[in-house]
């Protein structure tokens, strides 16, 4: 996966067990030919590391951080703290209250400091990568392509009749 | 207020009763110097008028659609659906439920059409605005300043010691 | 099975995974003699097809529409918007929320487009069979004899008393 | 009001205080040209009233019943339970939990036994009155023709522009 | 099981499906000396059944009903509507809202028509007939002992100090 | 009010901003013609008061205690664990969530220690009223024929026709 | 008010609305003569400030902290990340979802991050100040003597009887 | 594990099921040599020992109680009621609901008698025992040291790339 080259697009989640789902944000982004960086990055357990990615996260030429957590979720607004990039956030299903817990925490933001939030879970990570990439292609043809590429053959590819 | 000369964002809603909350991101985005437009687009009473606004969106030069409506809120998914622009999407609080339906229509797309969801009611409203123009801004240096200045004087704003 | 002779109930799903839960429909209609099709008509992947299916379908002879969608189940409501036909929902269940999400973005709709919802799942899906086969026994004595006669086998397979 | 002429559509509601609500259902189809009638019947206080209006409605010449309920809301239920037309549920908003508990014990109904329910309050009951008229215009064109108008009216009815 | 004895408690339930949750309640009034009896009592699919049962309940003999069902949960309500014996509510858990649907449906009974609810689940029935038991202990000095001695024993069996 | 003449029925609440809802159980026991006691025990204040209340609470020749408390509510379940007696618990409404957290801390007592839950509100407290009176009419004639009267007039106070 | 002479507590909050709710904390830590300051300290508009303030706190002689914020609640969480300090939190009560999502925001918090949190609103607030008062009171005899009065007045102030 | 040599925390819990998710705060305490011991106390089952429990904890040389209960989860706040110590609430994951009901029966506490509650589950529990140990770590610096050295290793462990 080519991960680290150029990045225009940052992915960062709270902790290891949180990449299952985030890596359907980084495939969506591979298949758009969108660069991303994809980092551990834990509001309550590094929050200097925070820090430093947030507020460096501009100057390093990313144009929009995805950030996933669970549960009191707190990455994705304390990144959107710091930078004005957009902040895309994905509520990680939690396990006792999957996930409602984490996209209350990531969605009701004060007014401010936004957070688009995307789906609890696998579906969202996706969306973000969709939904970073329709940003990044409004500077980007060849993304702005792929994308247009993309949402044809997902038209396509829903079949006419279901099949036992 | 200047809402139609080329603008770059389309505020949409489901009806004239959302505009007291959706002003919110109209405010934002005069105050950032964005173009924008607001039309009333019921996805439900004007379903027609939502295709059409959805599928010529790009081509007339917006860049964002930021879409409000409260309950079973289909306005922002719907026009996801329709345009590869980013779509941000605002819950206005519905009377029984509180915005929970109307948070839960937008937030919890299927994987492949992303909506972008802020809070429920005027501060994700004006979230969206605020949003939207990082999104601009990662194409216009003069929204960006704009939005630097708007991030320092609300930090600056902040009061040390609360008052009675 | 006979879905595509003149069918008077269309059955739309969101995308093939919902099939186990709408087939619960379909074996009802069958069951009751009521000619209907069943197609993946999805709201967000497929708008265009969407807008095809639900103008067009009072005059291809449908009476009653079907349709079931999970999540940010936009399906039911948008073809509501675009029929005077009666509409009936199914929520299918889904995995975070459990349904939850599913009922309220199609029972919550606005003043002016109903949908008529029935419960979450399986159980939702063959009721909305069963009702709009009582719909449809409203002009079709057959149809009603049938509903009549599957009511009162129900009443009786309800046996007195528990058994370990 | 000319309630009690030939009615096809029986309103029935579970106290005098749920009138303000289901008098929008009234409302409708006093619109739609449908004859109805509108009758206290309390699941609770008068289940023997209940069960003779339940079972004499098909003979009677009613084609569609439309029940609204709070709280354990059993009404739309156990009417469903007692007659093979369509019953038309309608959740109406209790104090304590906003008719959170008046939707779901209205929508979770057992396989076997439907009811059609509409959201929770004045425009559930407005939108049960739209959903029965699109029953009966099935098979009454005069009915028809006042849906498809009232629809169209709906339609023009949407500004294109929020005003303040 | 001696069930059909002079029973002074009747256990109803909306289904076969009910039973491996209500016989929690079985157990304990076996246990405590009390005469019961289990049947099948359908709100929804055999509502003649539930007339017959409730009104004739405090006739043949009947001193408490306990009364099981999942979802749009009406059994323990209506009965409550048809005697004027004590009614308990044992919300059986459903599998998409978990029971919560069923809780709110039992709870929420309107003003003049109570049921004593217990607990979601397995936890619910065994309560519902330890209740039942001390409803029985004011006038059965017997029953009385027992629940005493149950309440003893449980008290004792309870640890000091949690092992692996 | 003859509240303290040997009182068979003991209500308790958290705190005198209890009364307002507490006094509809009051209400009802007077009209059954039941003697109470109502009393302010606080689980949280007034732990040792619990204790010595419902200890002696059998031997002083209640029978049935309803206790009504608010938020985390504990008394109901803490006079159960402590009492032999039929314990009825009134959820009241908190502010915050609207007595959801008092219905769930009253009705999901564990397995062994039964609470006969109520509604939310002053619905339930009355609720809890008919039922304590219900199970003190099981040996008590004037009480019985008392409620019989309460629910004839019940059912005959409901009118046929909704006003205006 | 002695706010700010050698603190041991620091009150902070996210913005000068949450005062009328933290100041409940402020006033039970002037009862049990706690020194405590008050600070205004937002998560998401001074996040810089939180980060001076949590890393500093402890050597600047504070011994507990507690947070107060509404919404996507991040401060007590944020502030328990930059310090060993013990943590408060108080979830202010929103407007759409009355707190539920303040509550949860602040104590889902993952493993090895703690904050233990007080219920929604004044209540909670309130017993923050008095759960500080006890920490601090296992060193300070004086605090611990008022706080033995305060919880034995409260006792005596528990009426025994309802007043109407 | 040394549990009962002159422990400064009591971990007590509901029941023996309990224990999984309660010795998660006996590891913590164990790694940062706080010395404790674990009980079974019932709040319903063991009203008397818990009053035992409660009001001898403070004198017996305790600092901090650790309470877990599920459900109707009474034992956090009850022991609060009786101890002037710093009590600290784990909601239990219940089986219906998750846990839902154990944490708003825990942390909703009345103003005057405080729990500080924790998540859900096995974090909350660890979490219980970081937040005693930083209550201890107040007065003991070896505590306090291997507090520090437990979140100095904690926020080196994280990773800075997610490994598939």
């Amino acid at each position: 996966m080519n991960k680290a080259r150029s990045p225009v697009v940052g992915i960062i989640m709270g902790s290891q067990s949180d990449w299952p789902v985030m890596r359907e944000a980084a495939k969506i982004l591979e298949d758009m030919g969108v660069a991303f960086e994809a980092k551990i990055v834990s509001a309550h357990r590094t929050p200097q590391r925070l820090v430093e990615y947030a507020t460096t996260a501009k100057d390093r030429g990313l144009k929009v951080i995805i950030a996933g957590a669970g549960g009191a979720a707190h990455l994705p607004g304390m990144a959107a703290s710091m930078t004005p990039l957009p902040v895309l956030g994905v509520p990680v299903q939690s396990k006792a209250l999957k996930g409602l817990d984490s996209l209350l925490s990531i969605v009701q933001m004060p007014k401010g400091v936004p957070v688009g939030t995307l789906a609890i879970g696998e579906a969202g990570a996706a969306n973000a990568g969709i939904l970073a990439a329709s940003i990044i292609a409004l500077q980007d043809d060849a993304v702005a392509a792929k994308l247009d590429a993309f949402r044809t053959a997902q038209t396509e590819s829903v079949k006419e009749v279901p099949e036992e």
